[in-house]
């Protein structure tokens, strides 16, 4: 077939963001591949501003209602305005973004009260987390052997979904302040499941018809995802599989290995993941693999399931939501293993022209076309085995590859936990030192680059957003598919600290870090909670969130969980900026409650930008204004922190803050 | 305002279905005033059958992507296809649904529990059905004071929301053969928060990408609906406020009175409508009444709302849905009170036109431009109170009135276990007769119309429809707003035994009972769910709800709610019929799963009908099929019971079956 035929343009090659995307399409093996590439090229634009814009009521069966704002007859036939109807969209948006988050979330607390009955091949590796954990949860650890203490722990915190009333235990771990401007709100999210039954409710047709009070839903749901279901994923994942440290490895494409059985894993549950990883060094599995002629099993992820084990077990990274299909089109991917999320329905299409297997295995994601292995954390190793052993039968039939070098090195594992060791050392773990380093304005401020990466969109505003923003000086934190494009660009790696500004970079050398810290999955957001939280406790940076130099950003949101990481952000305090496009914009009042009057209600507020300057320009301006609301506008005697000056720290860590009792 | 100049067709008059509605729109005191049917009017046909017919997809921000099945390219960019499409927003109504009906259940067993705990002006009305429902619950009855009892039975319910394993406890109610086939599906619901938060998530962008998989989830959402969220509903309502028995009253815009104050109670929830009930009672509230120079105050229902309170205490009901803005319009109304859903947000803006007050009561509802007078069942009298005097006050301030004269008699309150009673007779109670009428071909079948009605239909629907069955011999079953249309035409009144065919119309005189059944409001569908369960369990007519000579319909179906009940329906055997549209009809694929796939499963499947004349021969036809399945379709003597007979029956209740132990 011939390539040029398959683009109008770019010389026959998509033009797609990613460059190594391009080059796999244009070579041969791609051949007659269909992927998203060739889709967004043949559709066009959006077709339906309505839809992107928020104000295409779906709700009842008297519409679609297309509603324009300011038309008094074009408001919906039961009255609802473009304001109620972009809150309710958005709303939903929120549900089902937190309902995501919460069902994984879910998926793990299952696996790990099996874990702690001993039940599958994982263990209770962090036991200090634990002991915290279970005094957050409200549990006393004293006297309980490690097993019994995670099984309360895992039980409290599988209750917390179906809680009826009272609050969730988390929620006491952000600031004081910001839990009083919650209760005065009345947005304490009860339990998890419960509001994103009611969010759903107040939204069918009838029902709350007030856009601020629907948003204030919105922000009660988003926070039982942040402090609810996303924190408790993170949490008890690291209690199983262990707190992130930095770790070296490798991402993008070039990761896969001509000569080894190479099984992606894809999605967002890390619980079959890890499974797979035991499996794959299996002595008896390896041999299995060398008997077809491969010298061993890569594994290697993709989307979220990848940040996870890359995390925790360095295991590279073969690519971002936008390289699934890419890393098929190799042709050397004898699985493609997937969980839950972000999972593109063309996969087992394109696989078709490969030898390669796509496999399914959650009880809850099943696709046309795919093979269904059902995963059970119960016989996690055994289902493993199987996988492993299904892809190493495929090996043989490899046909024409083509993988390109394109790979680089990046340092992941940046937990919160982690920070506060580089910071303070393991024995005085603090984050004074980089709130010196704010106050003295080494450190200009902290930005989080977050979510997803998009087919629509063309530009790598990802790497160019970091670039400029580390050369201003704000260090960078960095989670889900928007880390990986960092990684791809190399700015997940010491050596990156080069590209900051003086001060920065003076910070970073001293403590061999790159410029661009990689906290995870997108569960993993709610580190940035617990961060920031330690931040405001640790002192000098005002009593609240909404007063740290700190500020968000997903530039390539494509998920409605991205929505839900938003909401829960600003109603958290920190503001942040989404684009290219923003769900509510063809509403102007449901738009300014988001963009202005949260900033008077919760101290934070949503932004809306296109391009990386712009993204960079609100979020410099934004944390220079916190700085000068903080005083911190005025220049300050700089000190750079060495290990004499951390030891000699007056904040160790004891039982306090959002940490818990320590013992 | 010259009223010709309003209207484009109809010599100026709405062409709405609803003949008092477009007598009071031409009316004078409704010059000026801009209504749903104004709405529909200028807006013409519906502006997007991508979103009409389940083909465009929102739920990420690559789209919307609108497909089109059978066109390559014109799948989502993530490759998701028609029937994928179709199923993911079919589900996500289904969980809506599910969310609406259920949370209101929450309601209701928040102030069960109160009212076990002696806080609210409430009382345990029906200790029988509490017996029965702490049997069902797995509560020992035994021994208990009833107070003790109801916090146990209250305490189990408000556990069935938040559930994380196992299964509801309602769904052992249905019978045996039919559990069996949940449990060989997979689709026994396990908590009723649950199964809609993981709705949402399998529909999120790239979790569950089968659509018939996605289907089996929508069915088990559905189910925790029906046998859940709803059945709760009913089942603790009737404890709390009566079951229904047989009651005269009155609908229809008519029952406002010019010399009273009106106060209308619209939404769903009869937790607040029950204490304004009250409140109109007091003498003292009377007294101020009628120093304002009213007689009293009178209380009209509107939607659901008023079915539960003319269910329950004979209220009248002022109108249906379509009606809710003409009651305002008539200029004789002085509050409308309102709950949660299908309240239409155009309300305030009516009311601004008259000195009508439009009041929301829920947590969960507010409305721009209404009154916020915040209900809490702890205080239900006082808030009560303080409505009833806020809608004296305004009396004074009427301007220009027009009510019709229109009204209608009807009997309703046939709860299933009134059905029971008139069939059996008190001390045996019992569907035997009912049965043995089918049987002996007296009578053909049951169907139930059901539903909402909808601004978009022309068509008196549902009366021509009920005619038409009743006159072939088929007992008509009704809820909702169905209920509140057929009520208006006189079909709801034993009188209208008349109309139908010489058989059903024997039995019917015999027992002095309408031939429309007003079985209440529509989370009251789960009682038919009971009645047909009920039907199985006395023999006769097969072994499970799919052999039942019985089918339901909601030919003017609005609300999202309605599509969860027909998902409830089907997935319990019972056949639907609804129309004039269906939310998936742009997927053949996902369509065929509805309407042929779902009858091999679950033997029962939807179908789609425009017309009266479609919906009758459909329903008449299925019950037919039934009935030759059965072997029913041979003559059989037909016997008329009396009460002798009655008393001669030898299947009296007896804690078995659906009713649980009657101790």
């Amino acid at each position: 077939m011939d390539t040029s035929k398959r683009f109008k343009s770019n010389g026959g090659c998509p033009s797609i963001q990613c460059l190594v995307n391009r080059e796999v399409l244009c070579q041969e093996p791609a051949q007659g591949v269909t992927t998203a590439a060739h889709r967004v090229e043949k559709r066009g634009a959006t077709p339906c501003l309505f839809g992107q814009g928020g104000t295409c009521c779906r709700n009842c069966n008297m519409g679609p209602c297309q509603i324009i704002e300011g038309v008094e007859e074009m408001i919906g036939i039961c009255g609802a305005t473009a304001s109620t109807v972009a809150a309710r969209n958005f709303a939903r948006i929120v549900a089902a973004g937190t309902a995501s988050h919460s069902d994984h979330a879910r998926e793990t607390v299952l696996a790990f009260i099996a874990t702690a009955k001993g039940e599958t091949p994982y263990e209770i590796k962090d036991t200090l987390k634990l002991r915290r954990m279970a005094a957050w949860l409200g549990i006393d650890p004293a006297e309980k052997d490690i097993q019994q203490l995670a099984l309360e722990v895992g039980e409290t915190a599988l209750a917390e979904f179906g809680k009826q009333e009272g609050s969730l235990h988390f929620i006491r771990r952000a600031p004081q302040k910001r839990q009083e401007i919650w209760q005065e709100l009345g947005v304490v999210p009860r339990g998890i499941d419960r509001e994103v039954v009611e969010t759903m409710h107040r939204t069918h047709m009838g029902v709350d018809q007030d856009f601020r009070h629907i948003f204030r839903q919105a922000a009660r749901c988003a926070l039982a995802d942040g402090w609810g279901g996303s924190m408790l994923a993170t949490e008890l994942q690291d209690i199983m599989f262990g707190t992130p440290v930095p770790i070296r490895t490798v991402v993008n494409l070039g990761v896969l290995k001509e000569d080894m059985v190479n099984i992606t894993v894809h999605g967002h549950e890390p619980v079959l993941a890890e499974a797979l990883a035991m499996a794959a060094q299996d002595p008896e599995i390896i041999a299995e693999a060398k008997k077809v002629g491969a010298k061993g099993i890569n594994l290697a992820g993709i989307c979220c399931t990848g940040n996870e084990i890359l995390m925790r077990r360095g295991i590279p990274i073969a690519g971002s939501f936008v390289q699934q299909e890419i890393a098929l089109t190799t042709g050397a991917v004898e699985a493609m293993v997937v969980d839950v999320q972000c999972v593109m329905q063309s996969l087992p299409e394109i696989a078709r022209c490969f030898h390669t297997e796509v496999i399914t295995t959650s009880d809850r994601a099943e696709i046309v076309g795919a093979t269904h292995v059902p995963f059970d954390h119960h016989r996690a190793l055994e289902v493993a085995k199987d996988i492993v052993r299904r892809a190493i039968a495929r090996f043989p039939k490899r046909g024409k590859v083509y993988i390109p070098k394109a790979k680089m090195d990046v340092v992941a594992g940046f937990s919160h936990e982690t920070i506060l060791y580089i910071q303070g050392g393991r024995f005085r773990a603090s984050y004074k030192p980089l709130n010196d380093n704010i106050i003295n304005g080494r450190i200009l401020g902290v930005a989080a680059i977050v979510g997803c990466d998009n087919f629509r969109i063309q530009d790598e505003v990802h790497v160019e957003l970091a670039k400029e923003l580390i050369a201003n000086n704000v260090l960078v934190l960095t989670t889900g598919c928007a880390a990986t494009g960092l990684g791809r660009a190399g700015l997940l790696s010491p050596e990156a600290a080069e590209l900051a500004g003086e001060g920065l970079r003076e910070v970073l050398e001293a403590v061999g870090c790159p410029p661009v810290l990689h906290m995870g999955s997108c569960v993993d957001n709610s580190r940035i909670l617990i961060a920031a939280t330690e931040m405001v406790r640790t002192g000098g940076l005002g009593e609240d969130i909404s007063d740290l130099p700190a500020i968000g950003c997903a530039p390539q949101w494509m998920s409605e969980k991205a929505i839900a990481i938003g909401q829960y952000f600003v109603a958290s305090g920190a503001s942040v900026v989404f684009g290219p496009t923003f769900p509510t914009t063809k509403s102007q009042e449901a738009t300014d409650h988001l963009f202005k009057e949260m900033e008077e209600i919760y101290g934070a507020r949503w932004f809306l930008a296109k391009e990386a300057k712009d993204f960079a320009s609100i979020m410099i301006d934004q944390i220079r204004q916190k700085r000068k609301a903080l005083g911190l506008d005025k220049k300050r005697e700089r000190v750079l922190f060495d290990m004499a000056m951390r030891r000699q720290l007056d904040t160790p860590l004891q039982g306090v803050g959002c940490h818990g009792p320590t013992t």
